[in-house]
This record gives structure tokens, sequence and C-alpha cells, in this order.
């Protein structure tokens, strides 16, 4: 793997290229393409600074943004560490979504000078993809940039994980017969990701979650080991204050949701939970339980972030076609509403006949995922008020299938 | 014009894409190109940060940077209305030398703004061209930028035009029989790119130059009109401290550099000077004297901005084989030496036999131009000491010539 990982970045001298979509072939196409002719657009966007969307590239131009601090599992490793990264991402986007991405590696980790930068650079993309931001800078600088910008910002760490997680619970509750209202659900790790998913899950739902971090479950009160973010989490979860280890807390659970280290859930533990227990172990690349294991100790459902097992939570599934569909309808933002379309349009392409404890989240390479989540999402969109521009959703489905090569 | 050119912009919704260079048909290559794969050349460039010219877009990658300050002659339309002009300049990039550029069009004009905001950037780029930055601004970001930064740093609006000028004035000379060292140069206009061409040209060794302003020569001691910038022109040049306005101190010149506006030469004015007079009239669109005015008037060799006239003086001439050279061996800088070899290689692309005083400038579609800019600025780099990478010139040149499509 190391080898063939070198050689491919080697060979090819990075992932991306920037290319020209317009021919220059003689005197005519340069007075056209640039001076003088290119005056024309360049004045009526000073007019109408919103034409800067017919004109220019910006209306499908996402920059994966990210200062290298905390890259894959390999912690802070810096902007030119992280840069092969956000070169892969911006190849996702356009393999699965047709989107153009281009990766902004900061070598800054000040987040007031983060937020400043991507201000600055705003009049170029539609839309800005946070990346590898560690914990807590990412939630100030998405909020405040979801404020401040006036085009779509999305930390994928936190919202894509979510996302495909919710999605992946949805249809893990179809079969084992359980409702998001009814179900408990412990979630172990209290970074980005794990924080974004349990919001989500509230959004949905769901009314018992507690979450835990290396010192156990997390409570309001709780005497050790708290921040602002930590406060926070306590308010929204553990309702009744369960105090105590993950073993503790995670006794009678329908759910856990890993977002933490290796080994850290026991074949004990998911005997412990309520019957037909669902496991979302996303540790990486290692998770909290290997699946032939949490099976023999009872689990129903088990999903991973891991491609050589089923039902891998993969990102790539959400953020291609929710950057996609917010792009289309020139959307001001990436609200809850669309986010929650791009968990329905995820879950809903396994139909309820082909459902089963192996197969609740659709393959990444599967190529109705990114047209069906844009459409679903450019419509929420649209339904909440906040997209610049109306289309039919279907065209969008429609256009992608026939373009996209994945 | 003004139709099809917007709609040329429309149809292609801007003119540049961001393309994969990597294949993602299935699980193994999204495993090599992304996640996990991808983490091992991300932690070799953590080890030696010089490998992300290894692994990544980097070591090929411009940015065309602009504050929409002072674009073509709109003046400051902003950054969006900027953004079709920094496009256009990327296409040019790719098409003329193969180098991958992306517009950053910025929203701020505070010079010590936009040289943070570069300085963050510069993980994710191998060079920044800067453009279309109003003086004297474009003059402390690009200083400041050479020094702070440790990859390439060019300001075309000055040193391009410069560069193009002073070959084509190269080539002007060796037809009227005149030296570097004997002629007298008037310059009209003390902007950026005037003061660019004067500053070279002094380097290449001529000895008498006088710049006018619209208030006439500028020279030590003028009593108004003066700023930091003016009177560092007033200790390079006019040694004589000649007074007056453009017609008085043109009396007698050999050469006419206009980089002002239209109709300020007049045939009086040209008939006025030095034997042979040489005419650079490059006011844009319409240039300080036409050329079959200055013709009449008496004027050897002619030379403008625009297309449909012979000798046009066109940055593309530079920038893309400048840049090509420069990132072909890690330049750290785009030094004077390499300026200079840029110059000679434009010149001396006409051979002897086939100057004539309407071809002193090689045509922009002249595809040996950018192969052999590229290959000599290379050189001057690695002679001067400030390239990362030695490579042979020669076989820049030959890949180049294989490859670039214009």
């Amino acid at each position: 793997m190391r080898e063939q990982a070198l050689k491919l970045h080697k060979e090819s001298q990075g992932k991306i290229k920037v290319e020209s979509k317009v021919a220059l072939n003689d005197a005519t196409d340069l007075s056209l393409a640039y001076s003088p002719g290119v005056a024309e657009p360049c004045k009526d966007i000073f007019d109408d600074r919103q034409k800067v969307y017919d004109y220019t590239a910006k209306g499908n131009m996402v920059a994966v943004v990210s200062d290298g601090s905390a890259v894959l599992g390999l912690g802070n490793i810096g902007p030119e560490g992280a840069l092969p990264v956000m070169e892969g991402k911006a190849v996702l986007f356009k393999s699965f979504a047709g989107v153009d991405a281009f990766p902004i590696c900061l070598n800054t980790q000040d987040p007031e000078e983060i937020i400043k930068t991507v201000k600055y650079l705003e009049p170029t993309f539609g839309g800005i993809n946070l990346e590898d931001i560690a914990a807590p800078n990412c939630f100030e600088i998405e909020e405040r940039l979801k404020k401040e910008l006036s085009i779509p910002v999305f930390h994928d760490d936190q919202h894509g994980t979510a996302i495909v997680t919710a999605a992946g619970l949805l249809n893990a509750l179809k079969i084992v017969g359980k409702k998001m209202e009814d179900i408990s659900v412990v979630a172990n790790g209290a970074g980005a990701a794990g924080i974004a998913i349990i919001k989500l899950l509230l959004l949905m739902g769901v009314k018992e979650v507690i979450m835990c971090d290396s010192k156990g479950a997390i409570y309001e009160g709780r005497p050790y080991g708290m921040n602002p973010i930590k406060e926070e989490i306590a308010r929204i979860t553990n309702q009744r204050k369960a105090e105590g280890t993950l073993a503790d807390v995670l006794a009678g659970a329908d759910v856990f949701i890993g977002v933490s280290v290796a080994g850290s859930l026991t074949p004990d533990m998911v005997q412990s939970m309520n019957e037909s227990p669902i496991i979302f172990a996303m540790a990486n690349p290692i998770p909290e339980i290997m699946p032939e294991v949490a099976k023999e100790a009872g689990a129903a459902i088990i999903g991973t972030g891991r491609s050589d097992f089923p039902n891998q939570v993969n990102n790539v599934l959400a953020f291609p076609g929710i950057f996609r569909g917010a792009l289309e309808v020139m959307a001001t933002d990436i609200n809850e509403e669309m986010k929650l379309a791009a968990v329905k349009a995820i879950a809903e392409l396994i139909g309820e006949d082909e459902l089963k404890p192996d197969y609740i989240i659709p393959s990444p390479f599967d190529p109705r995922v990114a047209p069906h989540v844009a459409a679903l999402v450019a419509k929420a969109a649209m339904d909440t008020g906040i997209a610049r521009k109306e289309i039919n959703p279907e065209q969008i489905k429609t256009s992608m299938l026939a373009a996209v090569k994945i």
C-alpha cells in the first residue's frame, strides 16, 4: 500500500490540474477569452455582482480549506502535509458530483486569521468545505463563517460523518423494528464528528443520548474534564444525568456510536446492551470493535469506517451531492433541512426489500447516490427559502446521472 | 465583440475547471488516492516539507492574485469584477506553458491584509502572479512578498510589460543601428508598468531616461506632484534634471515609451525626436499615437498593445514561460537575471535576417516563445544559485514544444 500510494502521487505530481474550458486557437479566441473581450463580463459583474455566477466558474467552485491541524488520524501535520488529502478531496468532488474543487491549505492555525482569510477568498468560490481542522477551533470557524459569508460553508468532518451515520441508523432501525424516539444512544468520543452526530440524531427525534469521553459519561455538573463544548453537550444530552464509565452507561442502550479509539468496545459491553444492538464502530483504521467480534457478542447490525467491511460510513456518500445540490440552486447556506434531506436521500436508496444487516448504507460507488442527494438537497434549499435560483430537482439528477463518472 | 464575449463566458460558465490527474474507478483507486493510502505522502511531507513538491500539484501551480483595484482599463471594479480576467490569465498559463494556475480574487484592498493572506496561501502554490493591483500598493505588496515567501512572486503588470517592451527595443535598436548605452529614452506614464520598464532599461545599460507624468518631466526637487515613488524615479532618472512638458523633453530623444493615454503623442512631437525614432505607444485600447500617423511623422519603428497592429507588446510572450522556467527548477524567486534572460529569449527568436520594422516582437502565437523563455529563465535561475533543482534547459524546451498546444 505505502509504495503504491507514494508511486501514484509522485508519478502524477499530485492529483489535480487546472484546465481551460474554452478554446484558444487564434487571435479571435484570445480577444474574447482575454483582453479586450473579457472586459465585457467584468463590466457586467461590476454593475450587478450576482452575475459573477453567470460569467465565471464561481458557481461550481468549492474551496477545500484546511489548516492541517487534524489530518486523518495523523494529527497536526501542518498545511503542506495536509495537501495530498485536500487534493484527494478535490478529486472526489469532481469524480462523484462534477463539482470543481480546489485545495486551500493555510499557513496559520489561528481561528481568527482562518476566518478572515476565508472571507477574503469568498469572491472566487461558490462554497467552502472545511476539512481536518482540530476541535474546538473547527466549531467557531464554521459557525462564524456560516454567519459572515453568503455562500455555503460545511465542515465535512462534522456533518459528512453525521449525515452518513444517521442514514445508516435510519435503515438499521427499520431492520430491528425500533423507532428514533424510543431508542437510547451512547456515543463514545466527544470530538467534532461525535458531537455533530448526536446533534443530528437529536434533530431527528432521538430522545435519549449519552456521550462519553475518555473520562466516561458527560453530565451536567461533572466536576472534571469539562470545557465549554462539553458543557453544551451536557446540557443537550443525558437528561437523567447518568454517571460512570462507558461500560456503565452502555448497559441497556440500543445504539453504540464510536468515533473514538481502537478496541474501546468489548464483547461484554455489547452483550450488556438492549436486544438487537446496533453498533457503529468508526475508529480508523482499527475500529472500536471488529465486526466479527461484535456479531459474535450479539450485535444485530455493525457499521465501520472501513471499505473492507460491510456498511462503510464514508463521507463521500454525502459531501459531493450536498455541495452540488447547494450550488445548483445558489443556496446561501447548508442548513439543517438540507442535511436531513441528505440523510433521507442516502437511506432511501436502499429499498425495503433490499435492506439487510450487511446492507444499510449504499456503496460509495453506487452511481445513484450523489445525484439523488443533490436533488433532495436542492429541493430542501428551495423549500426553506435559501435558494437564489429555482431549478427542477429531477433535472439535476438526470444531468448528473448522464455526466458523472465514478 | 460584446455579445460574443458574454456568450462565450456564459455558455462555458467561466473559463476554468479543476480536473483529476488520477483514475478513480474502484475501491483500490480510492484507497490509494484518498484514505487510507493518502496518509503515506502526508507523512513523508511532514517529515521533509520539500517533498510537497514530489507528491502534490504545488510545483506546477500558480496563484493569480488580484484585489480588483486596477483591472484592465476599467479601474477599481472589485474582486468579483476582476474574476473573468484572472480566469483568463489562468487559461493563458495553461495554454501557453502547461502551467496550472488558479484565480484568487481577494475581498480586501488593504496591502497588509493582502500580504498576510498570500503568505497563508503559500503552502498550496509554487508561485504567485500578482495581477491588476493598483499602484502604489502593488509595489509594496510585491516587494514584501518577494522577501517573505520562499516561492517566486511576480507582478505581471510591471515586469511582464517591461520584459516584452525591452525585448522589442533590443531588436528595434539592431534595425536602426543604435546602442543601449547611447540612446535617450522618454517614458510617458509613471504607473506600475512605466516604472518597471525604465528600471529594466537602466539595468540593460540605458544611460539617459526621462520619465513624464501628467504634469511633465519628473526631476529631483520638482516642487509639485511628487510622492515617494516619483522621488525614487527622480533619483534614478533624468540626471540632467530636465524640466518641462513631454513635448519639451522628447525633442531629440531616440525612444518614446508610452504607457499613458490615447492621443498623448502628436506628429509634431515625433518629428522633434532624433533620427529614426522608435515609438512604443501602449495605451489601450487606443494608443498614444496611431501607427500610421507615427510612421508618416517619421517614426522608424512602432509597437503598440494591440493585436491588430504589428509589434504587439503582449505579456503573454513573457509570463507563461517565465513561471514555467522558474517552476521547473524550483526557483525561490524571479530575479533580475531571470528577467533579463526572458528579454533575451524573446528578442533572439527573431533572427537578424528576419528582423524588420514591422517584426521586432514575435507573435503571441509563435509556439517557440514560451519554451525558449522557460529554458533561458531556468538556466538563469540555476546560474544565479536560486534554483532548488537542476534540470537541463534543453529538456524543458523539448518537453514543452512537444506538449504545449496554442
